[in-house]
């Protein structure tokens, strides 16, 4: 058999990417002969922590051949994972979101309702007496940051919270001080084309019948994102035409404030009115109090298709 | 909120029902409002153990109303579980199967590819720091005896046999002794009609496009089964017609020499025939050392489906 590839969503956030090296990590002191994976491009935020500790980026792919045997991190919906998800054996699944994926052998899935794969990840390495490294603790406390915004998100529980203390303690960092920072660094979309800036977390979502990407991308001033207005709104155009999508919602969080702004495009566009109870105006809807995607906007929007 | 309802799957074995009374046992531990609750009408071999220990069966229920929130034990599949599970809400899952279901929220899953739901419960005990006393120990290392066919079974794996071991020293029996006295419990289909025998631990499954039924019943005597041949075989044929089955498959497994036969009627019957490479001679297949319907049957019977 080749390495176990390890991998995380596509479009990967932090936490995806994290995931993926930690998960490497603690598989090779079993020895087993793993590879940290992902599938797409590393994003500023990320970039920031990788930087810091002078790590490689796990090994970019687009695909698995079959039988290939893979651990998936961060995931378990086979809309966000490989194309060949079918025919590769899925060994373990270390993940917070619901199930979306269908086996027919059993295996190992550890996933709880928390803000952060890494929170499920911790416990992993304390009932196995393995050790969190320095360099392994600013990775994990990086990705709980990044998850729950800095404790902000709706998704953060205690567990996180105490997690992210815990590790901030080996890391030997500021919480406060690192985590914004951190956030920061995920603004700058500067060295973005539009298209990169549309796909940067992007997910493809099923809301009851109709098809939808709702991407997000954090920053500490939506009207400097929206000065792209323009350019986003003929990009998103495209995207809905080739993948022919339903609704197209572009979410512009504003960590400092914790509240978001949503371009919506797409023939089912007023599902957004009805979820927020809030007009599209030229083609903008504002999300008051929203930054979460999975607890504030999927629920919400499935439930108004 | 009511209380939370815990279950296995339908036609529940001894590890579905003892793992919601130990799994019910668990949660109260943290105070939660639980109820250890059925899909079915307990077997000998579980009947052997709750009269053994004077526990009361878990309560039988059809279905859960909208909303109610549940917990899985020994199983993650739709189609073996509650009716409504869709408009239920799936706190946790503790399982030994492959994933069979999907969900639009998070939640606490816990699995792993090992003989019975019994060792990942074994788990969550330690990992928590909750005795396991003389009655629970006993429960669970029964469920893995069973799961396992006394460590016959190829899903049994060294944790199993460990746990099990562990399990029996706090419960006081000596293992192949009590093993042997369960299994043979578990035999007697004396009591039974046989459309009760025919649905004992018959389990619906999707062999790629084919529907299916695969039955199992243990026996220490394989003839002796056999005996009822003809009278099985009508009550097969009538549930083939009911649930418009493409092959009904009823295994007779024997606990004491590890091997099996089947009866196989459908119109898909032959997928037995190239499955096994053996012929169906007067409705009946030689399934030589097969004992696990989850390693042995349905992967290839899928396979050949």
């Amino acid at each position: 058999m080749g390495k176990i590839l390890i991998f995380g969503h596509q479009n990967p956030d932090t936490d995806s990417i994290i995931s993926s090296i930690v998960m490497a990590y603690f598989e090779r002191k079993f020895g087993n002969d793993v590879e940290a994976c992902r599938q797409g491009a590393i994003n500023k935020e990320t970039e920031f922590v990788l930087n810091r500790l002078n790590i490689q980026a796990p090994t970019l792919i687009n695909d698995v051949e079959d039988g290939t045997e893979v651990i998936l991190v961060d995931h378990a919906n086979i809309k966000e994972s490989v194309p060949n998800l079918d025919n590769a054996i899925i060994l373990k699944i270390i993940d917070h979101h619901n199930v979306a994926l269908n086996t027919s052998y059993p295996l190992y899935y550890r996933a709880e309702p928390v803000g952060c794969t890494q929170t499920v990840m911790y416990k992993l390495f304390r009932e196995n007496n393995i050790e969190i490294d320095k360099t392994i603790a600013t990775l994990m406390v990086s990705a709980i940051i990044s998850d729950t915004l800095l404790f902000k998100s709706p998704t953060c529980t205690k567990e996180d919270v105490e997690v992210a203390k815990k590790l901030s303690e080996i890391a030997g960092i500021d919480i406060e001080e690192y985590g914004m920072e951190l956030l920061k660094a995920g603004t700058d979309l500067s060295s973005f084309t539009i298209d990169e800036i549309l796909n940067l977390d992007a997910k493809e979502k099923l809301l009851k019948d109709k098809s939808a990407i709702i991407a997000q991308v954090n920053t500490a001033s939506i009207d400097d994102v929206l000065k792209m207005k323009a350019e986003l709104e003929e990009g998103i155009r495209k995207i809905i035409k080739e993948k022919s999508l339903d609704i197209f919602m572009f979410v512009i969080t504003d960590i400092v404030n914790s509240t978001s702004k949503a371009i919506v495009l797409g023939n089912s566009a007023t599902i957004a009115e009805r979820a927020y109870n809030e007009k599209i105006v030229d083609n903008l809807i504002e999300l008051k109090g929203v930054v979460s995607r999975k607890k504030q906007i999927v629920p919400i929007m499935t439930e108004n298709a």
